[in-house]
């Protein structure tokens, strides 16, 4: 054995492993205040600096254009905010009327943006969401103005392991995400935007590896999600470790019967889609029917970029060709869950405090209710086109009444299988109540870990509290499968939960009949049930119960594990 | 029975009626973009037209600063930022530019806070909260050039009901509450800030009244509180009715005995306090002993003006001062509860996109160890000086683990009686392994029933759904108390609920042993418990558990009541 590096911890999101180099999200250059303006490489002449100004605010509002061009959904939106800053005049009078004083370039430029920033800082919490872009807007500039290298994502050459102190939308939007192997962050939290991200995208992602943006570029690091660790200049036994994990969990990719325990109890397997590319991307390995079809359809993925509420025909379109992707299969349609960290221009209140806590997704209908009215018509329409029978269901869904309002209007429009998210703890505590009034339900985990827990997905700190593995997230989801174990109806999950392969045994233990996670995660999850009996489900599930914490609850579990399974998962 | 007029619903805070004459919080007036600058009643000469401008920002922020001035703590803070608003020189510059390309000056105002209100606004969600006062500076600007009069509160000349779209932190400031008999709004939720200001002030308020505004200043009216009513241009038996509630309320209001159910089960009668003050007016009834103490003493109101952490020494003297007022009787100390809506300049996280959801109450003990540490040395401290054994609790606690940390610092600084608050779902849902660790706990009923509904207690929208009698909201108040029950040690009550007399009946049927609410709720609550045997409050809480909604569970609650008190109650 040859003797490894430094180990890094962190929370890792999915399970894979790589390895590879660093490639470092740079920090600002250190510019100092009297630095010369540069043109074409050499200090511009003193009659020639205010335009070397003008121009590097121009050239900063061109390349945040174009990016935002290139961009879709709400990154477009964030950057286009980004342009508006950048473009906006009161920040170049601001810098003109600095220079005019006397001031050095980049001293003006740090000033006129500098009291934007000190105004947004004052005004409190809320505002200092943006003095971010406006700190971004600034450095930029001020680079540009002194010839420095522009901050932000490397332009990256081999296939790497990106570090950053934390991933802005503006960052991921300019990375070449054919040569990223993996996302490592300082901050974030394991259900925040970056996390989301590399689960879409397949990549192996470690949050809150303090200490990381210290490694040097090209440094050679093991990224094991797993494990929740980052392995610094890996021994060579460490890199065979990669590779032998990498041809394991490719052997049990090759299996796909349906999913199932041991003993033969069935257990639907689907993947989570937002658009008809992903349904057929899902549905693509179709002779080997690697999913029993989707158990999430996210409708709003498909409107992020629109300003105005899409018409009927452009959903029927949209719907029609992601269920045509499925054919026969099960399709389980989630009306547009727009709010909180997912703004829809034409849906979203504007001004919420605490938007998770608000006005979103089935609540919408509160105030647009003929933004439901049109996604039921248009997914019977695709359902008639189609010839299949989609199953659709509301989010943030919290009370007997909202359910039978809902399953009243989906009824009426055609749609026979009618569900709801359980995702706000009131819904799970009355489950039984809800179900009288729906065909199924699915629990959003993130969701309800985020209520139960009354934590925030968004933020890192407290991302021990929002562990789905928390006693009393499983209370909720047990009282949930209980209920519809009683009812006869079926309970799903669609949340990150459902894809950690230990996690599905616990679901399955406690009732659950259907999990649907990213395309990723079916394998290994597959496999793992496989390895246990319905029985031995319920042990895991009531071990894990028992727990008074989420790390107990998790130990308590894998002690239960069948050995092969152990080893590949623990 | 002369006829009463027309009546507005709305959602009733607390149970009081009175009748009083409208006081509009006027709108801003009708000004067209071509209105003459007028300077001293007449149009402005062209010449005067800019100093006009000038003069209005300038005479606007002079304006919101003394009104800063005179306020305090979060208050004072919201309208600082408006101060900074108002003296921005990209503003006036604004303003002037387009004076200078032709624009009349009404117009010209509008134009350079309207760049900002866009670009404020395609920022996106969280920059909305900042537009409205830019609006507010916009509108006093330019009613100031027009010489319209201002927006805002009015000059109360007599006692009135204040009737406004909504209430702004910056208007509550500009009130003169010794005149005002009533507050009612169009918008804000029935425990948003205008109700929490209205119930520590005791007066009567309705939210969520549609159409109020559309009233005339001067118009009649009654509000009543307990219906959820506003009755325009009552009868003389509307008046006459309003009279008699007040006698007998007051009659009842001389009962002074324990707290308790007419078998004799004991149930302790509270007071919420926030300052030393509130608990020497709390215990001023001393000789009659009104109520057995203080089951809430939010010491985060001692500190809202501070910038820096109190001193421990600062700290002894506010605790020993109002431990002292209650002498032998019981004092819960809630350890500091700053974050989301109490924000405190030494304590809170400045960039939270869910505040309520992120680093607040017994959090900040993540970021500010010390705070903690402080509090518990000057609670011991004032424990010693005064001869007192003051309980202690913190907020926010959500894990059993949490709640064991906390014991060990308490029990460490030498005080005895330790709990937690029970508001995070979780914390109900774990009662029993929560109080394992620690002597006692008290269930915070408003935000319980905000992460519970995964709804905020600051929004209007979806105060239906916000309702303490939801079902599930007493599915976990009955899990915490059954918890108690099996441990034997007490469960609390210090939300809002406590102080609704139907309400305590349900609590105290659910096996709660102590109700702690504002100080005015106290009567109606001891009268109403003892009507009522320990075991039809239990009848009476099983018949709320059974319902499926909100307004089926109090009805249900309302159909087992005593005669008398349903003739009072109901």
């Amino acid at each position: 054995m040859t003797a490894g590096g430094r180990r890094l911890a962190g929370v890792g999101v999915g399970r894979g492993a790589v390895v590879g180099p660093v490639a470092l999200v740079r920090a600002p250059a250190e510019v100092p205040d009297d630095a010369p303006a540069v043109r074409d490489g050499a200090p511009a002449a003193a009659d020639d600096v205010e335009q070397v100004v003008v121009d590097a605010f121009a050239a900063v509002a061109a390349d945040l254009r174009a990016r935002a061009d290139r961009a879709s959904g709400p990154l477009a939106e964030v950057l286009g905010a980004t342009v508006l800053i950048a473009s906006d005049p009161s920040l170049l009078a601001g810098a003109r009327a600095e220079l005019g004083a006397g001031a050095p370039p980049v001293a003006a430029v740090r000033a006129a943006v500098g009291r934007f920033i000190d105004m947004f800082t004052s005004m409190g919490g809320l505002m200092a969401e943006r003095v971010t872009d406006l700190v971004s807007v600034r450095d930029r500039v001020v680079a540009r103005v002194a010839g420095a290298p522009l901050p932000g994502v490397p332009d990256l050459t081999v296939p790497s392991v990106v570090v950053a102190r934390d991933l802005a939308p503006a960052d991921t939007a300019a990375l070449d995400l054919g040569k990223v192997l993996a996302i490592v962050t300082e901050l974030g939290g394991p259900t925040g935007h970056t996390a989301i991200i590399a689960g879409q995208l397949g990549l192996p992602c470690l949050v809150q590896v303090a200490g990381a943006t210290a490694l040097e570029d090209g440094t050679s690091v093991v990224v094991d999600a797993r494990a929740g660790e980052l392995r610094v200049d890996p021994s060579d036994d460490d890199v065979a470790e990669v590779a032998d994990r990498a041809r394991r969990e490719a052997a049990f990719a090759d299996d796909t019967a349906p999913g199932a325990t041991s003993d033969g109890h069935p257990v639907d397997l689907l993947a989570n889609i937002g658009t008809a590319a992903d349904a057929e991307r899902a549905a693509a390995a179709d002779d080997a029917r690697t999913v029993a079809g989707s158990g999430l359809f996210r409708t709003e993925v498909l409107f992020l970029d629109a300003t105005t509420a899409p018409s009927v025909a452009q959903q029927t379109r949209e719907y029609t060709a992601a269920l045509a992707a499925f054919g026969d299969r099960k399709v389980v349609v989630r009306t547009l869950d727009a709010g909180a960290d997912k703004p829809l221009a034409f849906a979203t209140l504007p001004d919420e405090e605490n938007p998770a806590l608000g006005v979103r997704g089935y609540r919408i209908d509160r105030v647009h209710p003929q933004l439901l009215a049109d996604q039921l018509e248009a997914l019977a329409a695709a359902a008639a086109a189609t010839g299949t029978r989609p199953w659709v269901m509301a989010p943030m869904v919290a009370t007997p009444a909202e359910a039978r309002a809902l399953a009243t209007a989906a009824r009426a429009a055609g749609l026979e299988q009618v569900g709801v998210m359980v995702e706000v703890p009131a819904a799970a505590l009355r489950a039984r109540e809800i179900l009288a009034e729906v065909d199924f339900v699915s629990i959003g985990t993130n969701d309800l870990a985020q209520y139960t827990m009354a934590t925030d997905r968004l933020r890192g700190e407290l991302a021990d509290l929002l562990d789905p593995w928390q006693p009393a997230v499983l209370d909720l989801v047990a009282a949930t499968a209980r209920a519809g174990t009683e009812a006869g109806k079926p309970v799903g999950v669609c949340g990150e939960s459902a894809g950690d392969p230990v996690m599905a045994l616990v679901l399955v233990g406690l009732g659950v009949t259907s999990l649907s996670m990213s395309l990723g995660s079916v394998p290994a999850v597959r496999f793992t049930l496989r390895r246990h009996t319905r029985s031995r489900c319920v042990e895991i599930a009531e071990a894990a119960l028992a727990a008074s914490s989420a790390v107990d609850a998790r130990a308590a579990a894998v002690t239960l594990l069948d050995a092969e399974a152990a080893a590949l998962l623990a």
